[in-house]
């Protein structure tokens, strides 16, 4: 429990945040490929890969900021669907054998492990695949617009991204790192996506243009709180997180003891709704889901 | 040598493609990221990947064919580099362990050898990043076909794709198939991408409406052509491939025999000759092109 957890979730928010998440779970398996016979292995792997239940962290949060910012829903809840498309994939390829080599995923069998390292594969591109695909064809959306978030999605998942996160995580955790060097890829690992995030409501919204650097840089302090929170659920016996997965990786918690860490992550808690204050004027849902996040 | 290749194919032809495949080079090379240091194993793996020398097919098949049409040939040769980093990620991931398991491409180590297993996944996604931002942002084409030649690229590479044909031939080519099944295999496995090629030349253009048709069966009949003249270049002792990788698949050839897979050929050249000849109306590279390569 950190300090931020000291407002009270209201329950009237909690039962926006499960419409919220059932609307995006009913998108998702409509623009999923249904699997046309029992030998089409790569849909099936797919809506295991996407489907499972979640806490639909990255889709929710971008459906909050772009109806703070007054975008259309019914286009965001596509652009959020991409969004989760994209982050089911990178978890995919991530726990393959040559990659974390998971068995366990939100507690049921990696996808590698129900269906074939082949199928796994082919399931992540046709994931990322559709992703662009729902991007460019957004309806109603100006044509200018979904090029725009298709260049940002592009740039997020390729070699200056989530691709070389995990690059580092991959050929760098296990060598002694310095702490920037550490939070560099905690960045690019988990924040890049966040970036995305913010990015992508921006351009779906009207907002004003000072308004996109505040939510640049509230999702830098956003990646870098969830990397830090997840790191310390790794040593929580009570968290629901496959445990010791971090083992022997070069992360903040071994470098500097869990007090630095709990009071960074606070520290990266306030920055970031600091910049929500100044970007949105107003206590919206977004900042109620960070408090919810790290309660 | 095929009864196709009876055309004599003019010096200053063979000229011409040259130049275009060292512009496809050129431009590929500034298109992909370059490794900022020894420790950037994903771009060096990207260049491995794809700027390996080879045929250039493809990105030349769109160059053709938008050229003949009038296209505007900056856009079509970013569109042609497109075409080939999907090319290249999608060989990078058919060579790995789990899917043909292939020890050398070209010649050389395939690149999940050189680099491991982890950074070739890696290099095949950002490849397939990279081209999607590279069609989203091509210079002074209009938005609204921008993304269109998004979504072409999207349902080419994923589950009814590239993917499907994969998927296909993975699990499927072990046991025994009809003609009808192993002529589906093979329009999913290398027609799609042709139907894609010759789909965006007729986007990038302002060809009449009728045109698009008329391409498309050319593209039907290409890869059909293409895969039976692979077949026959796998029992050719004097062809520059890598032998007998199909051992144990069921190819037409095994369930035909050479003959009639010879005559198959001819007659799906002579239609798409024919579908050329009715698109372009006029004796245009493409059709040089095409007997060049069964020749």
């Amino acid at each position: 429990m950190t300090a931020y957890a000291t407002a009270a979730i209201d329950s009237g928010f909690t039962e926006h945040l499960m419409q919220l998440r059932a609307a995006i779970d009913g998108r998702l398996d409509e623009l999923l490929p249904a699997a046309s016979n029992e030998r089409d292995l790569v849909a099936a792997a797919i809506r295991d890969g996407a489907l499972a239940p979640g806490k639909r962290m990255r889709p929710l949060l971008l459906l909050l900021a772009a109806d703070g910012l007054g975008a259309d829903q019914c286009q965001a809840l596509d652009l959020a669907c991409a969004i989760e498309m994209v982050h089911a994939a990178s978890l995919i390829l991530d726990d393959m054998p040559c990659m974390d080599n998971a068995q366990l995923r939100r507690g049921k069998p990696t996808v590698h492990l129900t269906f074939g390292e082949d199928i796994a594969i082919l399931a992540a591109v046709a994931l990322l695949s559709r992703a662009f695909g729902v991007v460019a064809s957004i309806d109603g959306l100006r044509p200018l617009v979904r090029t725009q978030l298709v260049e940002v999605l592009a740039n997020t998942i390729g070699s200056q991204g989530l691709v070389k996160g995990q690059l580092q995580d991959l050929r760098d955790g296990k060598y002694a790192r310095s702490e920037e060097e550490i939070a560099a890829t905690n960045n690019l690992k988990t924040g890049v996506l966040f970036s995305a995030i913010m990015d992508m409501a921006y351009l779906l919204s009207d907002a004003p243009k000072p308004v996109r650097g505040l939510l640049q840089r509230f999702a830098v302090e956003l990646g870098h709180a969830v990397q830090l929170f997840d790191d310390l659920q790794d040593i929580n016996p009570n968290s629901d997180k496959d445990q010791g997965k971090d083992d022997g990786k070069s992360t903040l918690l071994a470098l500097c003891g869990e007090q630095k860490v709990r009071e960074r992550l606070d520290g990266h808690l306030a920055r970031a709704q600091i910049c929500l204050d100044e970007a949105y004027r107003g206590d919206v849902y977004i900042g109620r889901f960070l408090r919810m996040l790290f309660g």
